[in-house]
Order: C-alpha cells, then structure tokens, then sequence
C-alpha cells in the first residue's frame, strides 16, 4: 500500500547572491509606476506528485531530488511541503 | 504612515497548457531511478516587500503587477499571500 503525497518545492537564491533578473523585475514594476516595491527575488516552484509508502520516505527522495537535480546546492536553497492526497493507490 | 507587506506570488501554468520543463524534469528524476513521481509542473516563485497604506491597498496593486508583468495571463494563473512585516515605516 503506497500514499501519494501532492510536493510544492520552492527553490530560492541564498540571500548572498545577485539576482539580476529580480532587479530587472523591480525595474520593471517601477517603470509602471510603482516606486513602493522592494527586494523582488526570483525563485522556482515546482509542483509534482509522489508515491511513498510513508512521509519520511518522500522526505528522503525529495531531499535527493532536489539536490541533484532542482536546486543548485552551491547559489540555492529549497524547502518544500508534502500534502498526503486522499485517495489511496494499490501497489500492484 | 504605510505599513511593509512581505508578498509571495506564485506563477504557474494554466492546466491546459503543456509544460516541456515538466516533462524533461521527470525524465531526469526517473534516469536518478524514482520511477514513483508524477505530474511535475515548473512555475515561478517570486518574493518581494510592498509598502501599503493598508492591505487592500497592496493586493490591488499585486494584481495589478501580476497580470502585467509577472504572469502571462493566456497561459498562467498566479496566486499569492502578503504578509504584515512587523516593523511600519513613516512616510517622509
């Protein structure tokens, strides 16, 4: 019997790094006018669905997805929240 | 006296709309050998702070920046939560 859990991950820039696009978007928010916005970052969201047989082991593969794969360790940090989804799946 | 939000804004495509990111996404978690992951959809995650008279104020504005600049209306839908930071700024 497995579970699927319903993943929103969210990949940000460490604080110490430029994000040139962010300043590009703030730039852009200011030319419509808006002198009232500040420190825009930009990051990714990822929505995605996984089948585990508990939350501690879509902890584990998510924290290795996004190691390897959605986040670049060296300039991003991730966090994520897992949502069980209600119905059940058999395994076959 | 204005008071700072901190908003988190949320892009992702509309359901309709195919998401080659997503696919290539689940192609290279499924080469790490997680054949279990489903349904991975890429969208953007955007913070910034805004300096409001009051919250309707800067949800107003939010839309406003959203369906301009930040999404594409045709093919992303956006959400997102404004936070009171704790500190006000006086207006000089």
């Amino acid at each position: 019997m497995t579970q699927k859990y319903y993943a929103q991950i969210y990949v940000t820039l460490r604080p110490s790094v430029l994000d040139p696009a962010g300043v590009a978007v703030r730039s852009g928010i200011q030319q419509m006018g808006y002198d009232n916005v500040e420190q825009v970052r930009i990051g990714k969201y990822i929505e995605l669905t996984v089948n585990a047989s508990n939350l501690d082991e879509a902890k584990t593969q998510l924290d290795r997805i996004c190691d390897l794969l959605l986040a670049n360790p060296v300039i991003e940090t991730y966090r994520f929240d897992l949502t069980p989804v209600s119905a059940e799946v058999q395994t076959p």
